[in-house]
């Protein structure tokens, strides 16, 4: 149940009806939130006094429920996505920092074509103990450096809750990763904040736990929350992931917050992506996320699935075309 | 191994040296072929008078794959699909054939549209006794009407291999459906004769198993194979099925026959079907199967995933607009 | 909805009442039955005349269901299973007949240790059309003269509908593979014997699915069936299937059809076969069914999962421990 | 490659080697070890001066590789487990700490069965903002006081990075949960410490995953880690997820960690779990993890799947059964 309180009621009268109900209380502007677990579906007598206006859910997607709002918009430097905005964000860039002069080169990609976001991981979730972690801080002075130089802006991932803050601290867009989605110790950071959250779907999280981590974030406080679609695991092996563009469309029909898909991590290969990124386009999202980096087959991390910046450039062309007949416009 | 024999071998002298071998002789034209399970690295001794030239392959993908040959062409009416024809087969029309009225306003929307082929089923492969089970010969008389009225072509499913005989004499395209992807009572009938065989692949079905079926009916003889992604299961059942565009940009990297998208099934529910029937444009695949009755909330078997005829009207113009982008013919 | 007929109601009087409502006819001894769709929630009123009981469901698992009786038994030659006979099959042999000598071998295994019942494949329904595909009506009379020699039952499977007939005509149980679950053509014709059915989850089916495939069989009148697990597919791909042990823990509470389980396909590999088989004993089924060949090596199909003899031999002296230490009687 | 160091060799000579290689220096009694990449499969010129030993291995599954060493022992208290004990820890409690009454009431059954250590959560990793998220630093509070009156071992989980020093310092036993599998915070600090740390598959994890996070705590220093297999999730949703004891098969042939076994969070539900328990324990593995409650229904979080005391001192009975039928020895 979302419990929309009254102006001017004081969160210290509200705080003590929270804890036996497992109930939330979120700052949302003039109109502060209470959320309890959807299970409750009476309104508590104790909060009387404090509402006349309160939300019934069937299930734990509330705040990001399209039931709840019209679909949000989310405020990306130069333009804003979501709502009816018709924005695309195309954001590339390599998986990992891994020199200066492999970053700016990226950058100037970015630059070069007219986008805005660059990609790039500093602190790598690699699955082995025996390979490159990321450059960890010193990747993210690299990332400053082409910020400052270049004007553009960076979305980075935190790996664990042990450096969450210098990647809130550092980056434009914050990125959670398809294994640390259910990272309370960097979800509950994130909802502290009021930058720009992607979200990465776990590729082994259904839709509704997808969704119920970013009312982790929402209920913080931060309503700027994106999803990103990259992929979950099937028996399906001859690919790395299975892309769930299924899932995409249940995320549009029932949820508010806009989404990204990422083709290149769904896939792991790079023979796939233009197609696959062709069809992410069609299905009318806020976002693209494509791992593209100067020199592929020398790359430290995830050299096959990374197109190399000729192969990109001809499929932005295509990626046009079609913005074009969808009337979307590309930043 | 697909060995390819001189011309003028005749097939009663290479017979005898099948069995032993689990190998298979392939009617193909000028040159007959015999293919050998793939474990087969050197060529048989007993095969060398016959030939002088033969390929090997990693696994039992053989005459699909696309190191055998370059993309394979499939002739459907009154247009070519595959190789580079850049031709799209739109097929609609509703789950099964329901009633004479029914199906007639079903083809007057092919013909309306300027499409081609029209789908129903007759034969239904429910997963419960006590629910519509089809029309059954009944249903086959009522598409032969419309066919001959309209002049357009019918797509039709067998249920199990008790009728395969009246649906190859029956149809314009033979469909093998998604829970009859391994009957080789259907596979091996569907080998001898040259219509075009549209296969589903099985939910649970992986790629290799998908394509291997695909080479039962090929190595029959018939060289008109169409591989047709149609959902596989997951974790996620918010959704009926997981479209899986990855294994689709697989197929099109490694295997040489038309690829046609199924939508509908695959999630199961009208909301989804327009954006993902877009996503699968774009793939660039040879067809689209989409589910569209008259009067969906009546239907006797799938009433959630049909669209109505207005709804795929509005559908269809986006398809045409996303054709025209990217070069590719509906029909 | 079930519903129990009165003695004697003649069923031409009731035939013309099943179509509207894609209702069933099931022979049932004293009192036949109507099964509707579990939709239907009350008694439809042209039925009042015919009966004074009827059950509803809520989904349509209904003969199978516990809801509707207890746990039924089966009589599997020697001993009868289910109930509360605490009676386990184990049921052993190779997984094709190959060769007179080598079914001899194995039928004197089973005899030699005091068992009943041998399983061996004669049409396999393999997914390569280049690999060994069964010797077919020559395996059946294989089969024919251990059964006769040996005394001993056999258990053996239909690829598709297209020899159907012959199989349930051979068999003492028939076996319906895991590819075939699907088959209405095998299905159907199997609710018209009384032979035990062992019917094979599909390895992509759920276990609704499952248990509605038993419904086709029950439905049309035979009511020995048996459900056996075998394993489903699961991104887990370090083994060949994942044996879903808590799927049997829901059937054993569900549904009212004796469970067998096969180790031997879940994993694919011998060596996890032993254990396996321990943990499906503790399980407290109906029956196990594993692979065993004189020389696995050597086999045609399946070399890596089977055991040999003595390792089968070793094996089952522990599966009599824990059949003492359960109270279960092995035969 | 695993290389072996000769005796004497100072660390500070080997570190500068470790960076370019991606290897990692392992802390290992007398003969310390550096662990590079598997791709690795030459002995790098630089390290001949310090080794006469390294082996190869096939991928990064290394130091916990059956290849490696021999099974290895784990002391848990009272007992150690794994090489070839014959010890297996019975572990019990419920999901969540709640109360004081609670717990003891826990502790006591743990007691009075003559059993050893306690499980319950305090940090819980819920998917829902909006439910019961555990007692935090109270409920360690409050199984210290048990853990001193009663003389017993506990087993509790991180949630995260942000308290997991604190959960290190406090558990005779740290578990990693389902959900922070691939969470380097947790698992780098777990490579610090000796105590026993048990790794819970994440549910979406390939066995691969799962032993590189194993991985991940060896090479860190820590050789004392337990692989818990919890279940995944796969399309079967009628359990919540799918035990997977064919993995378990596969990880006693090829790893050389102690496995424990929890039926309780695979199926979700309270009526399948004694069966499943006893599988577990045929299974032959070094521990059960099981959830029990003085009261399920009330219980705060898994309120279904949890036994209440009377329904575990049933089972308890007959897993002795078991064990005594084995030869194993439960504490």
């Amino acid at each position: 149940m979302i419990i929309r309180l009254k102006q001017g009621v004081d969160p210290n009268s509200i705080n003590p009806l929270l804890g036996a109900l497992h109930a939330v209380f979120v700052p949302n502007g003039v109109a502060n939130l209470v959320v309890t677990p959807s299970s409750v579906r009476d309104l508590p007598e104790e909060f009387e006094p404090f509402t006349d206006q309160y939300q019934v859910f069937d299930n734990d997607i509330q705040l990001a429920s399209s039931l709840y709002k019209e679909r949000r918009e989310v405020e990306l430097g130069p333009a804003v996505i979501g709502r009816d905005h018709q924005n695309t964000a195309v954001i590339i860039g390599p998986c990992s920092v891994e020199s200066r002069e492999q970053i700016r080169k990226s950058a100037e990609l970015v630059k070069d074509l007219g986008l805005s976001i660059l990609r790039a991981g500093s602190y790598k979730p690699r699955t082995s103990p025996y390979s490159f972690q990321g450059l960890a801080e010193e990747g993210l002075k690299l990332l400053e450096e082409v910020r400052s130089e270049f004007g553009i802006r960076i979305i980075t991932e935190a790996r664990d809750a042990t450096h969450i803050d210098e990647v809130i601290a550092f980056s434009d867009i914050i990125q959670i990763g398809t294994k640390a989605m259910y990272d309370q110790g960097i979800l509950r950071k994130c909802g502290k904040t009021t930058k720009p959250v992607l979200i990465k779907r776990g590729f082994g999280s259904t839709l509704q736990d997808f969704v119920q981590a970013a009312e982790f974030v929402l209920s913080g406080g931060n309503p700027n929350v994106i999803l990103c679609e990259r992929g979950i695991r099937t028996f399906e092996t001859r690919t790395r992931f299975t892309l769930d563009l299924c899932g995409v469309a249940w995320l549009k029909e029932h949820v508010n917050l806009p989404v990204v898909l990422d083709p290149s991590h769904a896939i792991g290969m790079a023979y796939g992506v233009p197609d696959l990124a062709r069809a992410c386009m069609a299905m009318g999202v806020e976002g693209l996320l494509i791992e593209v980096h100067p020199d592929p087959a020398n790359a430290k991390s995830d050299p096959a699935q990374q197109l190399n910046h000729q192969q990109f450039r001809e499929l932005f062309v295509t990626l046009q075309e079609l913005g074009n007949a969808l009337g979307l416009r590309i930043f």
